[in-house]
């Protein structure tokens, strides 16, 4: 009997054991892999122990499903366009997966200790596709920078679809976890908040639309814009600018860190961008009793260097579509924060807006609750 | 427009806010609900923050999928036998989720502390599942004794059918964890070690074949044994053994606390019983370079009083299938430990075998990597 070509294994002929060795050879390459601690333990046991130093952690837990979340394989992403930038395959669930676990516990103002993988999927998926999401969830620890992250444990199951369910844990150092809800004394200080944003907002979003345009017809979208006679845009080079977005869409990378450096210049309130900045900067502003009020001069701004993208696309009104990106679409886990009125915008971010008192006067971008951003029930 | 019936509302038309309500109205009637430390933080942010007193956390996680791991309706729950009983809906996958990670908890020797769900599933879920589901997880943290655990967060998506990720963290309250790896010294002064056993074997296994009968088939089997001329075990009441081995599927009852006793009692090595005694007893043995040898005493004991069911439910060779639910059914998880050959037996423990070295005699039952028990992608 000849072995099956790697190729076309299968994870159904692998069983468990097989499968975890895979696994754990590319969790092997986050820079933390070997360093466990005197009194942890590191997975293979019915759960691991991890060191906590100032007697708490930070925990978060996101689970993507197939088809929802993610594809197994994007309309756009085999060709030239994408080729060998590791785009297929698992890779890109697994940094995604890692990615907005590792945004949570920066949301927080943590540090990333550990992510957990619970991970079901059908015997027939293919070996590669696993061996590149492990790779992927490893090449986000490293690439973006959790450099005190290890992988600490996880579960297989089977189902008819993949499922990929990632805990992240983080210390705080000390350091008082930054919240949503504004601390008490915060509200008597101050009457405006600036809303400031460290990451992009609207790539992820465009991206979306790069990646589910068929091959074919996202190659005559950008061949023609190219050739069209805006030559200002066909500067901005529309087909860098749609691998740009899918990448942002694909990998997305939160600024780790940023929720420190923002904790650290007073930052009162902070959450992470995953459903939209309108729908989330809403949240910041009801769960606090206050009104979200967007920048539209931030919001034009982001969204002036995507306008080309969406008029190559040949989606309608490529203006709006784009200001639409930027305000409404989510998965680029930007971090939010909100700071006393006037205060310094830390390094890294940018003033987008501010949260006023919900009596406040009426402005262009309101509060996100309708207005657009995502929910997985509603469609909307 | 008439409010559509409760029995008949689904999560679609709730959206994720509806859905967080339903969920923590039921988790907020576990023990520890109300009581978050100072320098904590509960659910709803990006993240949550949980006292860790020693300055480690134990943590694992584990996924169920639909129709794999748990079923929405199991052919026998509807009916007289099990009305009443509140198997059917979601309360029972509820409970497991929460059992099987409190249960590996337990088998470090740490006190559960906090659950984090992640929940998948299509916006047809019925809302009253979910509601089940969640009572279900708030059930089996109050019932099974799990006092210091809070729910801490938590994850929705839309996924075609329902997957439940269930991650728990523990304390160790400054003890050492207990590994399914022997500590280095054990190894030079024990030459045999005793395998006890915390909990039972075998009726989680006995329960699927319950639950998977069809009703009508199901009541004739049991009616039929019921008249039939062995008195003594009608005796023993097939009806009420049904019963019993079908909760003990649906509603696993890990020991919390065993893990402790058995720490103190000087366990060397310890692991729950999640794929069967044969097979985990084989990887706590084949961790250490050992062999396991399950006392055929033990597995004939623990299944006489399974064997009236198995004759009952038609089964072929009704000794041999009790004592395979006995050596090879998962589920029960039970509590597998090690100690040092002629130890006292701790409370609520009964040995069930040895670990011996791997030159040692040829035993009746050996080593379970392919004896038996469950492997997820091999389907054995």
């Amino acid at each position: 009997m000849t072995p099956t070509p790697r190729a076309r294994q299968t994870v159904g002929g692998l069983g468990e054991s097989g499968i975890l060795r895979i696994l754990n050879r590319r969790f092997a390459t986050v820079p933390a892999a070997g360093d466990w601690p005197e009194g942890t333990v590191g997975p293979g046991d019915d759960a691991a122990v991890v060191a906590a130093p100032d007697g708490r952690f930070v925990i978060t837990t996101d689970a993507m499903a197939q088809d929802r979340d993610f594809r197994l394989h994007w309309p756009a992403v085999h060709g030239v366009m994408f080729d060998g930038h590791g785009f297929a395959g698992g890779y890109s669930t697994g940094w995604k997966a890692a990615a907005q676990n590792l945004s949570d516990i920066n949301a927080m103002g943590g540090e990333p200790s550990g992510l957990l993988l619970a991970l079901t999927m059908p015997p027939t998926t293919p070996v590669t596709w696993i061996d590149g999401l492990a790779a992927g969830l490893a090449g986000a620890v490293r690439h973006l920078g959790a450099t005190h992250c290890r992988i600490v444990g996880g579960d297989l199951g089977s189902d008819d679809r993949i499922t990929v369910a990632v805990t992240a844990t983080g210390d705080l150092d000390g350091r008082p976890a930054v919240l949503r809800i504004l601390p008490p004394a915060a509200h008597a200080v101050t009457v405006d908040l600036d809303l400031v944003l460290c990451g992009r907002a609207g790539w992820a979003a465009a991206g979306l639309d790069v990646l589910e345009t068929p091959r074919g017809r996202l190659d005559a979208l950008l061949r023609a814009a190219e050739q069209a006679e805006h030559v200002e845009e066909a500067e901005h080079g529309v087909r860098r600018l749609a691998a740009l977005a899918a990448a942002a869409q694909l990998r997305p990378r939160p600024v780790l860190g940023a929720g420190r450096v923002a904790a650290e210049a007073g930052a009162l309130a902070m959450m992470d961008v995953s459903d939209g900045v309108l729908k989330d900067a809403g949240r910041l502003a009801t769960a606090n009793g206050l009104r979200a009020e967007l920048d539209p001069d931030w919001v034009r701004r982001e969204a002036s260097v995507l306008v080309p993208l969406a008029r190559a696309l040949d989606l309608e009104n490529a203006q709006r579509t784009a200001e639409r990106w930027v305000s409404a679409g989510g998965e680029d886990y930007g971090l939010l924060a909100a700071l006393p009125g006037g205060a310094a915008v830390p390094a890294g971010f940018r003033r987008i807006g501010c949260l006023v008192a919900e009596s406040g006067a009426t402005a262009a971008w309101e509060n996100g609750g309708s207005a657009g951003g995502w929910d997985h029930f509603t469609d909307r």
